[in-house]
């Protein structure tokens, strides 16, 4: 049995999210049916992030376990030539059965697109959150500050869910203007759920002027849920990339002792 | 009577262009049905291009006559309401009776989205042309050079379109790379059908390295369309804007003699 780590696009648009459910089409069941229907076995697919339902992904990462000696290339032409063209397999590559897609990622970034003008998006209506009237990008900026860094972002899940620990350690959180839109990319270890969604719904309460751009900042240190904004629409928001130690990825170095899959 | 221009954005994919058709959904009739609703009277709207199935637009630019004195942004925030969100109007500006939004236009600008990776984009795949593999831009840009100007555009029309005159004025056809897109924007007086589709499906023979970059301007010397790339698939396509003279906009300066709309 090898392990494949697979680097996936799609546009969550025509799916209730990343994870396999009962009755709604997901992600996962699509990737996994078309490595059932590949390699004529039942396959799992495990996912980097479970994206929520309209979410999309430039490089979400997923891994799945394969009974057969087809090369990775041909496993991912093969999957890409099975699957609707809203989900596609970047790339496909080969890595120690000890791989684990999810637990072993080190960093995710997520990008959020806003757009602000007169008038919405007849062409981006179902990838970018519009907004009438301009945002203040400074305020923005300034409130996005104070959230960088590791804290506990208890504030910013969905109420509701309940895990382990809400502590994260977000390494970037950027707000850049591209013409008419501000792209706000978060990197982080790790992201509660409807973590992104939420520190954007937060930051637009600052950017329409509804919030001083303090309260944020006094939002994660009350970790109250019930004060964030409400979280941005999902249909704006990308998985860009996930992050593993090159360890990982290839296995322990040659001749080297084997340190462990720490980065 | 009034005469209002709209500025127009749109995404083709769920038409079959935007000329008005007998079973077929077109921009145009979503536009003038609008305008009826809003008006309570039939409206005639008419465009500057006739974009082809699929074909989208930023800023398509049309012309209708209402018998309403609303003011035009309410015109604008109405028919917003009550069009699909496809098909978005991001102006509203009274104009002049004598104002023709096909007839004055002095400029339009095209644009063209080609995506050259390893793999289709499955957040693109209605909006650019994928490619697989490279493209030798400067090859392109070369081959570009030579149609800049006013020629004979004869081989470029779609096969089997009569029209009084096949001459056009290109103003700019450029290349700029943007990531692993290649976007070639075209400017010129007027455009004959496909022209654009098949300028880009030329360029790209070149690019690949079937043809040699002299080769296009050969072909629009034979003025054969036999001769010429087959068109490239319209959903990659944009209308990008329509330029006016601002005397034909405003009206004769006041006090002044009126020169005609002559730019």
């Amino acid at each position: 049995m090898r392990r494949v780590a697979l680097v996936v696009e799609y546009d969550g648009g025509g799916y209730a999210g990343w994870q396999r459910q009962a009755v709604a089409p997901s992600i996962q069941a699509a990737i996994e049916d078309a490595v059932g229907r590949l390699t004529q076995r039942a396959a799992r697919v495990t996912g980097a992030g479970r994206t929520d339902a309209g979410v999309h992904a430039l490089g979400q990462v997923a891994h799945v376990d394969i009974d057969s000696t087809m090369p990775a290339h041909r496993i991912c032409a093969g999957l890409n030539a099975l699957l609707p063209r809203d989900i596609v397999i970047r790339d496909a590559v080969e890595v120690p059965t000890a791989f684990h897609a999810r637990r072993d990622a080190r960093l995710r970034v997520y990008r959020y697109v806003i757009l602000a003008r007169t008038r919405p998006s007849a062409l981006l209506r179902g990838h970018a959150h519009y907004v009438a009237g301009p945002l203040d990008i400074d305020a923005m900026r300034a409130a996005a500050g104070p959230l960088i860094g590791a804290h506990d972002f208890a504030a910013f899940r969905a109420s509701g869910t309940e895990t382990a620990t809400t502590d994260c350690v977000v390494r970037a959180l950027r707000i850049d203007e591209r013409g008419a839109a501000a792209v706000v990319t978060v990197a982080a270890n790790r992201f509660l759920r409807q973590m992104v969604r939420r520190l954007v719904g937060t930051l637009l309460l600052v950017a329409r002027g509804t919030v001083p751009p303090e309260r944020p900042a006094e939002i994660l240190a009350a970790r109250d849920p019930s004060r964030a904004g409400p979280p941005a629409p999902p249909h704006a928001l990308y998985l860009v990339r996930v992050y593993y130690p090159a360890s990982v990825l290839m296995g322990p170095a040659p001749g080297g002792p084997s340190e462990g899959a720490v980065l």
